[in-house]
């Protein structure tokens, strides 16, 4: 917007009860607050609601793409978008988008949501909290304020956990233009069903009479739990996201030599697991040097023959590093594995590193992020600005617009598990952030 | 014997084509000589006759306890033993025993051999060489000197690898009263057959004609290969076992935090993985400072979850550290997990040492020892005194009686592999130590 005009609209008067909407929305309305609080109540009752779509027996939720439970979930959604008096519609892949049409179509549209996916026996809230938020958000907003002038809309992505099919960010990845049936298709599922054939058994796919996945947004809001116990351990209440951090991920090959671990004289043995052994010590330790926010983990090792009374002829373990500037992310990676192949040298091991996986950091939008920030403050919500450790849709549609993203705690951290669980009090801060930023978008001009 | 008495008989002639035997065996008669040296031509060729037992496709040999192989081979060198003279029969385990029947039934008798089974495509020498030589040296002294005064036996023994039941040294300790169908009987193979059923199926057991597996002996010497490659490094003929190590084996069961790779800073980790990589680390680093002839190894580790992108929540990894001397063995592992104990607490992680095998150094009787080191000299092979890394019958047997060990050397130190192999020049060296030591005990006066 040109310099000096208020972010927010001139005249908000016209979509209240007839009361004048105070800037900012902190002091809304007292029927707008009392709506807020109310679509607040909502907020778990619709998470308990989705949670029943794909229940576990044990307790946790599985709801994998082309599902029947994906497909009763994210019908069941579309339903509820237009009781709320959202148009709500499929694409190709089976992403949902409920729009509140803007009255002005010049405008492009601003997105919130996140995905209906969910891991095997995962929680209830990962991807579902932003669905449902953005959801609610925009049938609270219309009621409130009545049509906003740029389109909003309420994105519930197909998919985004990978957990079916080995394409992760399907969904999110379709609209930015990122997977395609063409590239991604053919990947078939542990029952050997390739995505295309099981889109196509949903009634979606190229052929089907939807739209193919293109939006073109202004920006992509996502508030998401954190999957991570920093601002549970700090006492906070919200995290801005900074960037969805680079992520290296190898597979360090090392080649000894099987002996006999008890005829085997200590300084002849070529012991690949003794290898493994220093460079997975030096790995914490380097990365405790290095200091936040960077993180390095070796999850994974197998051992060869692995046997008690074998000294380990090959051992292959996985290091994933992570950090949101690619600049460090690099220099670390390379410096760590130039002391792996050192050591892999002074033990007589062959050494290989192997990239599986090599991610650049995706930072978020700076605008969104001081507007989260602002929002925050004027809220009274202690937050930080945090990078994300984890992977999320964000990284994918900021390809193609400016992205923000909110969290809200985790207890003790535990994600993709029916032991997620995020407090009531804390979901509702999340929605009036994210309806908060919205409602900027939508009624205030925010200018990006 | 008395003091002073010579270890040689006064009369050594009666054995000979006439001539009188020099002392020692160093020169013995022409006839005794060539006779020999066909006695060692024949060794290469007993065992590929007996590697035809069990012999895999892919070119190694599986010769599992009461298998039809094991129970052919077994019923094969004992026709061959009664072929060559010598008193075959088992006792109820399956051990093959073949007697050169002594002249002074008040004289115990010595034996020599080693065990016919083999781990799955195992190799030719492992077990075989010590039975085939023991074999054929009762042949060849029985040959060339007539029956003995003492009686000596060939030994071969029905299992000491435990690769199809679940226990280790069934032969040997049977013989030295370790082992009883009462306390193994029920021990099962991956099938789920009882070691008692399937030696029934052979026709042994408690309730066969077989005798019981008792011996009543004055000594028993085991010609083995090395399963090493210190022999080979070293350049050396023989190696003079001077006791087999003590072992000890531990599961370290480490309880840290399963949590997500990228949303877990470093300092709140409780990270399984890196305390195991310390004390992998520190397992070798502290054996190398230790020195010859310490070995400590860890041979396998399972982490969970053993995801790369998740803190490795719990990880499980065995330790085993042999020596020869039962006070170094336990200080040093008394140490060892102390220090772990204390990694493991600066991780944050739970720690136990889970003791899985605690098996004392068996010495090697002394006498025996400076025996074979005298004979080693005497026909100028290069030997050296070495403790056995390895397990081996011997160590059961010493519960009985003296015992002694000769090793020849293993091709690159490669065992339970078809890949395993001696020279036949190696062979024969064994082979000349073993006939000579037995002359002393059966037709000299070994006094121990
Ligand atoms: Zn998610
Ligand atoms: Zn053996």
């Amino acid at each position: 917007m040109p310099a000096g005009e208020s972010l927010f609209p001139a005249d908000q008067a016209a979509f209240t009860s007839g009361e004048r909407l105070m800037h900012d929305m902190v002091r809304p309305a007292e029927e707008a607050a009392q709506l807020l609080e109310q679509y607040c109540d909502r907020l778990p009752e619709m998470l308990n609601w989705l949670s029943q779509f794909g229940k576990d027996p044990e307790g946790g939720v599985t709801r994998l793409l082309y599902s029947v439970s994906w497909l009763e979930a994210q019908e069941a959604l579309r339903q509820w978008m237009e009781q709320e008096g959202l148009e709500a519609d499929f694409d190709q892949t089976g992403n949902l988008a409920g729009r509140l049409r803007g009255t002005d179509p010049s405008l492009p549209a601003v997105a919130a949501g996140s995905h209906i996916d969910t891991v095997v026996n995962g929680g209830r809230y990962d991807g579902a909290l932003g669905v449902a938020a953005a959801a609610l958000a925009l049938s609270y907003l219309s009621k409130v304020y009545g049509p906003p002038k740029r389109t909003l809309i309420a994105l519930s992505l197909c998919e985004e956990e990978g957990s079916r099919f080995p394409v992760t960010y399907w969904g999110s990845g379709s609209i930015a233009g990122l997977r395609s049936w063409e590239a991604d298709g053919h990947h078939a599922d542990m029952d050997g069903i390739a995505l295309l054939d099981a889109a196509k058994r949903c009634g979606f796919g190229p052929d089907s009479s939807y739209n193919a996945p293109f939006l073109e947004l202004q920006a992509y809001i996502e508030l998401h739990i954190e999957q991570g116990f920093v601002l549970e351990k700090t006492g906070l209440q919200a995290g801005i996201v900074s960037a969805i951090v680079g992520q290296y991920r190898y597979e360090i090959q090392l080649q000894g030599e099987a002996n006999h671990a008890g005829t085997t004289p200590m300084q002849w043995r070529k012991d690949a697991m003794a290898a493994a052994g220093r460079m997975i010590a030096l790995t914490r330790e380097a990365a405790l040097r290095e200091g936040d926010p960077l993180v390095a983990t070796v999850g994974s090792l197998h051992a060869s023959p692995g046997l008690s009374n074998v000294v380990a002829g090959s051992v292959v373990f996985t290091v994933d590093i992570r950090h949101p500037d690619d600049a460090v992310l690099q220099r670390f990676a390379d410096e760590l594995l130039q002391r792996f192949a050192h050591m892999a040298d002074t033990e007589g091991v062959r050494f290989a590193a192997v990239e599986r996986l090599r991610a650049a950091a995706v930072p978020m939008h700076d605008r969104i992020m001081r507007e989260l920030e602002r929002i925050c403050r004027k809220r009274g919500l202690a937050s930080r600005v945090m990078p994300s450790g984890a992977g999320h849709d964000a990284q994918m549609l900021s390809a193609i617009c400016p992205t923000g993203m909110i969290f809200v705690p985790s207890r003790h951290g535990i994600s993709h598990n029916p032991g997620e669980y995020t407090e009531p009090e804390a979901l509702k801060n999340g929605f009036k952030i994210l309806a908060d930023v919205l409602y900027q978008f939508g009624y205030g001009s925010v200018d990006l």
